[in-house]
């Protein structure tokens, strides 16, 4: 898994913020994230593939998260895109898309599939051979939802040894992998964990973005290798978070501790700020692992 | 009259190319003429105090020349915007507008003012006391409508010697500025033009596109100090102008060359071609003041 933040600061774009957005790339499959005014071109200064993507998923229809989508999927129409795009978003969206290449009379000329998500509990929305995609419902002005990306387990790995050893032929190791036990040339059935290793550790990506303190996600996220958890403010504005419904960076810490996440990543911080160090620094007293994100940075989970 | 490029170019936002945006300052008063992917971000970038726009011109509902504006307005809202904006553009920007600030629970502060465009012949939309701004029909493939600037004649400028000469007491010299004619120390009624000099010449600016070749505006750009004229194509791929309903260098130069203007801007380049300078050659060999268009670029009228 690859987490590439195409941008994570809140409120208006600027000439060097962008608003939300972000690509997880999961064993080669591209996952767009919020799509923020602008993301289009930060998706080609980042010099991604972005034609590869196949699924966006929007947390909420508040401007820096959306504005940027109606665009990308023009965009996409432009060069020629045939492959469906499926829209993961709050109830609306298909709306606001739709009435926009009406009147432009400019439908696309691939299928846009929208998945419109009004549920208030945690739900799979979507499912392959090599992810699982939930959401995770937040607390904020508007109907909001986080998503949590959970890699399915791997092959199992061949201890070609213990195989040749134990005298199965090599026509059964694809089946070995998908980790079954198999008979060997003396018809003998080997089980499995004999002559394999387990897959590596799956990985997992929770992204919650916008919220107010809220601990009822932390049974839905917990010990993810990554989190990328809202820090609007620090705790000197923290009296501006209950009528916004954002967090501190010491409440995206707390979140982070609670669930026993591997590592956290900060962001949509407000443009009041000047010095970002001050969230790491906040944070950091509650989590350690704790890093900031950037535009354009990059994060290998 | 200061005219600045936001944006020049046809299609899709790009690192260095932004889509069709231009900010036109006649006397001080700003206005925006279409607003693509990334407008606010170039305001920024161009230094204007753009929280002073009072007047937003759309020509028509394709991406590249509105999908900014939402953004734009919401950004308003952010800086504490009281103003009221108006809006000028096609029938159901309004309901485009307005059902995304209502999904996102995000209404203005401040008044926002539609004035949504259906005739299909030049209407006068706007007018105060220096400028006058009439819609130019444009055919392309979704209603279109170009604007035509045209500043209010100045005040005539005062001849003081002839008016010391002529013994006019200077509480007069107002109502001569203003055209009248005015009684001197003696009683005798002094005709204006002895006393006065004519104002400046009236600017005009005239900004057409998208559009396909159209003889018809011709009358309503008559000598427009600056014609803003889209050239997507250069004749070489005239017959992609049929489908598109775009024009080429030269047709654009056609127009200018029939309606007698002083200057020609080129803009709204397909991205197909890496040398610009072939679109300046084409117009020159039928009008040779042309100049092209280019992203941050200031024309003074």
């Amino acid at each position: 898994m690859t987490l590439t933040i195409l941008g994570c600061h809140a409120a208006t774009p600027k000439t060097f913020h962008n608003p939300t957005s972000q690509l997880l790339d999961v064993r080669g499959q591209l996952f767009l994230i919020d799509c923020g005014e602008g993301t289009q071109v930060a998706l080609r200064k980042s010099k991604v593939k972005f034609a590869r993507v196949k699924h966006i998923f929007i947390s909420h229809l508040h401007g820096d998260h959306f504005y940027g989508l109606i665009g990308l999927i023009s965009t996409f129409t432009l060069l020629g895109r045939e492959a469906d795009l499926h829209i993961y978003g709050p109830k609306g969206i298909k709306e606001i898309i739709t009435l926009q290449l009406k009147l432009g009379k400019a439908w696309t000329n691939y299928n846009l599939i929208f998945h419109e998500l009004e549920t208030k509990s945690s739900q799979l929305i979507l499912e392959d051979d090599k992810v699982e995609v939930y959401t995770i419902p937040l607390k904020h002005r508007v109907y909001t939802n986080g998503f949590l990306f959970k890699e399915k387990p791997g092959e199992r790995k061949l201890n070609i040894e213990a195989a040749v050893a134990a005298k199965i032929d090599n026509s059964y190791f694809r089946k070995l992998k998908a980790g079954a036990d198999v008979p060997n040339l003396e018809g003998k059935l080997i089980p499995n964990e004999k002559v394999t290793f387990p897959p590596d550790p799956s990985k997992s990506y929770a992204f919650c973005s916008d919220t107010f303190y809220n601990p009822e996600i932390v049974p839905l996220i917990e010990k993810v290798s990554l989190l990328y958890h809202e820090a609007t403010f620090l705790e000197e504005h923290k009296h501006l978070c209950e009528k916004t419904k954002h967090s501190t960076a010491k409440e995206a810490a707390m979140i982070a501790k609670e669930a026993g996440v591997k590592r956290l990543v900060l962001g949509h911080f407000s443009t009041r700020y000047s010095d970002l160090n001050l969230f790491l620094e906040e944070a950091k007293t509650v989590f350690e692992n704790t890093e900031l994100a950037e535009d354009y940075k990059v994060f290998e989970i």
